[in-house]
């Protein structure tokens, strides 16, 4: 990226995201889309700026507000403000007509207002679905790089054992492998959909911390440090008996993996080896289910159906506070669509990603299960996340 | 917090912000106003969480979606979603009426719109004045908690030198920064306003690097290491002859302070002395103007003036891509208001937190230039960032 020019073999991927773009657009009945956050401005150029794509049936236009360091195109503008768009398009004898997708779920309602006095004699719609339907499966580029993410992470997780020092606590621990992650060249932060949820490196719960409810719709909650950032690692000193949960931050690249392991001193109750095993089992089975074609909402109906019948319900996606969903999307952002719940609609498809983690909370005990990432395949799934899923050691 | 219950001293402080909420709240003719972003419902409450918050002439009623665990109080609902607001506003007699206000700035269109629906009978109104205006300036507690952030980062940039190792990255000296920011209980997130901006635990600006532009709008640039986040530390050995800026993350709370110091290896030409002593100047000067009264645009101006007087105009602000700014408020959210900026309208009040950062990038060489955090007195200025401004060994 020295010049923040669009790598050649960038510009390929980049017309592939536009055409899976056009394909939702056509199916929303959208004759032009304007995309305008930032994430999806990286997903139609392979680049980050403030500004504005129009996707329109004869191309795309780019309109810059900053920084003017594009190459020179045709189809590259620099603007000031958006109210130059309208006037810029006439100029190009690009004419607005039928309907226009807007990112109207990202979108302000103050910037959303003033583009729509803009882009007058169209019919504006919510386009936000075009983009998410565009992501919802990954390109062999896309899915090359969370492969790497995936590899890193692994390399990270497999150091966690040998971080550990008597007496630490779950944040002494999570900042050694916060090092470590930042090390092999973890970007150190994850890009997060929606203005609910924050999170900074990840999530390191010990013990009953993982019980403690949280605000936020990560599947596990934790206390936190502060109360500006409720969730996660609380200090709690790491003891016998105990479990400790660790998913932590796999944005090596502008994609990521999201993967979790679990770790004890030993000593853990029956309970926690039966209801970790049970957690294996869902993904083994989860493994074999999904495939194009299966409904989404079946994977989180089988799980929690096996975490029935092993008597684990009351433990199951969380005690205190439950998480009511099992797994989600995974890409440039760290919870991309679908979110894997009982009423979800989506049927899944070949190249779609999808992090699963069927996981327990066991009062007096802490976390147990583990998550992958995965490719959804014609015959098969390809697990990114590589690594052992058994309770490993600390000592 | 442990139960997650607002603690007893908080109370107080909550009602402080209500109060200076509610003046706004007059002068811009709000009868009511929804809060519903994450900062400002934590504002609001001392919490974060999923709801909303209605501040009416009579009190404030919230409406929470999650965790549901609040205390039990009169003025607390439960709620799936935001159509039983209306409901229960008319179940406890408050009537709607006159003007409210809605976070049009940080609501999504979709979300509005959806508001808006509910709210029926009265006049909806842009209420993100009211809480920016509010947050404007600050409490004796929210500055204490403001202090406490300047006296940890203090504490690490201190041990900056003692970090560095012969032949280390920017980012290898970064990564080891952020551990101890960490170690010191600093949160490695940083709460930034706006959809525009990504950073993780802050910026270390090598040599040249300091003058790749970027997209954000953080006062200086940088290449990143992902065109996924296209700011800060690029992987550039640090050399003699260059400066290291470093600008990290100083949030050990809810608030947050803003510093910058300059490192380097030795043998810098004359010029960086001379544009860092400018620097400092302009700061020396800032703190005897910024008073209660003094226009936010004059401490722009000024500074620009003394950088042109010394002959550094091309530098300042940056070199092949200009900031515009040479400071911001500084809070909850590291880039508050107001920006410091020449077209400011805004006038300095007592008890308004900023942060200045009057820099230089010098091509071949690096940024030089300090920034500390200030909370503008009647008669002076208290400075939170309290450690020497000169360029400090890297040995």
């Amino acid at each position: 990226m020295k010049n923040l020019l669009i790598p050649q073999d960038l510009e390929q991927e980049i017309s592939l995201h536009i055409e899976k773009t056009r394909g939702q657009m056509s199916t929303l009945g959208l004759d032009a889309l304007l995309v305008t956050s930032n994430v999806n401005l990286f997903y139609c150029t392979g680049r980050f700026f403030r500004g504005y794509a129009h996707i329109h049936p004869g191309g795309v236009e780019y309109f810059v507000v900053r920084p003017q360091i594009f190459e020179e195109k045709e189809n590259i503008s620099y603007v000031r403000k958006p109210e130059q768009i309208a006037e810029l398009l006439a100029d190009k004898n690009i004419t607005l007509k039928g309907s226009l997708g807007m990112e109207e779920d990202t979108l302000t309602y103050s910037d959303a207002m003033r583009l729509r006095k803009i882009f007058t004699g169209v019919e504006i719609k919510n386009g936000t679905s075009a983009l998410r339907g565009a992501r919802l499966t990954k390109t062999p580029y896309e899915i090359s790089l969370m492969r790497y993410d995936g590899e890193k992470q692994v390399k990270v997780y497999r150091k966690v054992t040998g971080l550990y020092r008597p007496g630490m606590t779950d944040l002494q621990l999570q900042i050694e492998i916060e090092r470590e992650l930042r090390l092999e060249g973890c970007l150190g932060f994850a890009r997060v959909a929606g203005n609910l949820m924050d999170i900074n490196m990840g999530s390191v719960l010990s013990g009953d911390n993982a019980d403690n409810p949280s605000p936020y719709e990560f599947a596990m909650g934790g206390e936190g440090t502060d109360p500006s950032l409720p969730g996660g690692a609380n200090r709690s000193v790491i003891r016998k008996g105990e479990t400790v949960m660790i998913d932590m931050n796999g944005s090596f690249n502008s994609y990521q993996t999201d993967m979790t392991r679990v770790w004890s001193r030993g000593d853990l109750p029956d309970i926690a080896f039966k209801a970790h095993d049970c957690s294996i089992k869902i993904l083994r089975e989860l493994e074999q289910i999904a495939r194009p074609g299966t409904p989404v909402a079946d994977l989180y109906l089988k799980a929690e159906h096996m975490a029935d019948k092993a008597g684990l319900k009351e433990y199951f996606m969380g005690h205190r506070q439950k998480a009511g969903f099992i797994g989600h999307g995974v890409g440039i952002e760290l919870n991309e669509q679908p979110p894997v719940t009982a009423k979800s609609k989506v049927i899944l498809e070949s190249d779609m990603t999808l992090a699963l983690e069927p996981k327990f909370v066991l009062p007096g005990i802490g976390a147990v299960g583990a998550e992958n990432t995965y490719v959804i395949r014609p015959d098969s799934v390809e697990c990114l996340t590589n690594f052992t899923e058994e309770i490993l050691p600390l000592y």
